[in-house]
């Protein structure tokens, strides 16, 4: 597959003019915000703009269009030199839109060469490493499992949505905090920290004497608070896990999360005679990649799950904090330009020093 | 409570008046349907009428009190006799409207007294018995449970909707059906008969070779087909884990359901030397009215989280269709008229007759 992309390439322009003279756009668009970076063909970033979510399928196509360019113009901040190649990092739906859909848009920023769409997934595996093969577990918002091979998405488990799955997400951790506060309210569930947390974050006053019909005034509350949001807003609720670390329902909850996101991983893993033994691991998405204790627990239940295959401290996760890099990586690879770690030390540095983060 | 609204009552319209001369109507306005019944003080019904959902907050107020009157007049058929007391029995946050908001609509159907608005619970409640002590366990779409303490709610658990709770109602079943075929098809989870099943339902074909961006297709037409309808239409799968009752996995989800229902219902019963010893446990909702295996389950958990209050024989569970009988039993009582086992059982035999039960 990694031929024939660049075979595509080397027709429309030769090897030697997008080494010399083009410069590559990637993106990464997420969800609610997108960033795109303009990167030389040795990896030297040039540029970097940031704006609003670009998925088309969550935000409709023409806002989540106007979102790209905008972080694109940004990041090529008036440089006149042709773009040989424009990447897009996307998740899920999106990947099945036709790149030229987005191609005549470009045209005017400069491009010569093509579009192309990529999984939001492979960008944040090419963010932790340049190797075309290894695997990456995501726990944002949502939550998902993959295992690239020779540069393609092979296996990918979960990220099936808050309704379905996205077991151990940021979702998944705010939902049960909910359920176990409405729980601890009604006598169902154990008393927990969380019920103080929460209901000072809703605004919700607790007095154990005022009830009615025949449940406290505080959980009546609750439900109507939680019911007039989106669903997936419960998510905000997620970081009171962490908060409340002493907390015995908030332990199991984090282990909980923990074990799901390590049996998401293990299915992309295949068994332990795979050949993904020695291969990286990417870790990314704040559930993972903020605080450290999921990671922790993750990486403990891998080791539990494999004893026969690493020794624990062999399943040493790279931690990155979205796919910008990886896009930028990405969009020289599929240009048939070969990134070796000097060009991704380059990629990670320079980009770096435009995001203000060293 | 109940001498306060006798004393109502009587104000209106005295007692003898009522006994001799007033009928009663009742009605279970339920989200879906409503049902009203025409009763007599000796707890003879007269008649029977159904229509749409009755419930104000869930489908507005004019749409739910058209279908108030049209299932009452069906109920009337045309009975000239005055009506003393109409009550309405409706779920959750309907039970905080003001009863005289309904009070001019019933004029014309010849009331002379007020309208009182009562919790849905309480009707299923006194849809098992005339007594005033108890517990009521339903799961419906949703799951709650009750202890009745002198006719009054004493206290309430769960029944904080499909978010926050609901645990072991139709909802939760159909979800975690949904949830267990998303993992089979990706690795995460156990092989189940439940994936057949409801892929069918969806009309999605399963080729384990029909693979897109690392998921089967299948897996990924199953996402999309859940997602374009409301969360809450996942209830529609429930069915399907008593379809597949061999299954090790559908067996662990009845289990769970049942573990949950069990923990809903034990904690409004309290501590086991508390008064509900020997009271009536009422049962209603299809999950546990139809087929049994989920009843049969939560009777076993009861019996043994409380081995020390009941042998596991008596925990003997009266399952009941929906409130209307109930709404009729409780008319009668806040009207100040005594509902015995005689008047409890002309209710129900007289019911059966009118909806063509028996």
């Amino acid at each position: 597959m990694k031929t024939i992309l660049t075979h595509n390439v080397s027709q429309v322009t030769p090897r030697h003019e997008l080494i010399t003279m083009h410069n590559f756009l990637a993106i990464d668009a997420g969800g609610t915000s997108s960033r795109a970076v303009l990167v030389d063909p040795s990896g030297e970033c040039l540029g970097y703009g940031i704006s609003g979510g670009g998925n088309p399928v969550s935000r409709g196509f023409e806002p989540a269009l106007t979102c790209l360019l905008e972080a694109s113009k940004k990041a090529m901040n008036g440089t006149a030199a042709p773009l040989a190649q424009v990447l897009i990092a996307m998740a899920g739906a999106s990947l099945e839109l036709p790149a030229d859909l987005f191609q005549k848009s470009f045209i005017p920023l400069g491009l010569t060469g093509n579009v192309m769409i990529e999984s939001d997934l492979l960008a944040t595996f090419y963010s932790g490493t340049c190797h075309d093969d290894g695997v990456a577990l995501i726990a944002g918002t949502g939550a998902v499992a993959a295992r690239v091979a020779s540069s393609q998405l092979a296996q990918v488990a979960d990220g099936t949505g808050w309704l379905l799955g996205d077991k151990g997400s940021g979702f998944w951790l705010g939902r049960e905090v909910a359920r176990a506060v409405a729980a601890a309210l009604d006598g169902r569930g154990r008393d927990t920290a969380l019920t103080d947390l929460m209901l000072a974050e809703l605004g919700i006053p607790l007095d154990p004497n005022d009830r009615t019909q025949g449940r406290l005034r505080a959980q009546q509350q609750l439900i109507s608070k939680v019911y007039e949001r989106p669903a997936i807003e419960l998510s905000r609720f997620a970081p009171l896990v962490f908060m409340a670390k002493d907390d015995a329902l908030c332990q199991d909850i984090i282990a909980r999360a923990a074990e799901d996101l390590a049996q998401t991983l293990l299915a992309v893993m295949g068994n332990p005679d795979a050949e993904v033994a020695g291969q990286p691991i990417v870790f990314g998405g704040s559930v993972l990649t903020k605080g450290g204790t999921v990671a922790g627990a993750v990486v403990d239940k891998l080791a539990a799950a494999r004893p026969e295959e690493k020794r624990s401290d062999e399943f040493s996760p790279i931690l990155v904090e979205d796919g910008v890099v990886g896009a930028a990586v990405m969009v020289l690879k599929r240009g048939g330009i070969e990134v070796d770690e000097a060009v991704f030390a380059r990629i990670q540095s320079s980009l770096d020093v435009l995001r203000g983060t060293k």
